[in-house]
């Protein structure tokens, strides 16, 4: 079952550019916490508040190396995101399927 | 092209179980401000600053119909999310493949 709050959570860590390109920079091989920060042109306090949301949100992973932190994809798949928005999708046909079918019937009452 | 604005807009405006709520609901059919606000037991105010979200995102648009407010599904199909997901899935895919290569040479090495 999905949890409400999971999705709460993915979401909201999607929800910042900042965040989408760390993770699509996290999609190409793992990478330190300055090898985030640097062509985001951001503080490493800044990366590392992200890093924690997207952490929370199970969609990166980050390990204590040395004196570097090494950050990777998570194990999140985003599949009950992806689920919810496909639910919506259909609803939203459905929705369209239905006016399309008022326009038929108006169509017919006008004749 | 995606602006990223907008996609920040979208899924904040998805991080929500009520916003979400809300809107299947609204895939079910149009309703007033009262009609949604009833079966998720809060206020009318509540309700209208969930709407304003949902309507800045595109995902819901409200219409002033004598004294109620009628709310539908807006014209945000979510295809641009979907397809950052999409995106991201890929990424993490080739992850898992990328470690699958990794192990396999490490048992070519360990023999």
């Amino acid at each position: 079952m999905v949890q409400q709050a999971d999705l709460d959570r993915t979401f909201a860590a999607l929800a910042d550019p900042t965040r989408r390109t760390m993770l699509e920079r996290l999609g190409r091989g793992s990478a330190t916490v300055s090898e985030l920060a640097e062509p985001l042109g951001i503080s490493l306090t800044g990366v590392k508040k992200h890093l924690h949301v997207l952490e929370e949100a199970g969609l990166v992973s980050t390990e204590k190396v040395g004196r570097s932190r090494h950050c990777r994809l998570g194990t999140e798949r985003l599949d009950d995101a992806m689920a919810w928005i496909g639910f919506y999708q259909r609803l939203w046909e459905r929705r369209l399927d239905g006016l399309d079918t008022w326009f038929t019937l108006q169509k017919g009452t006008d004749r």
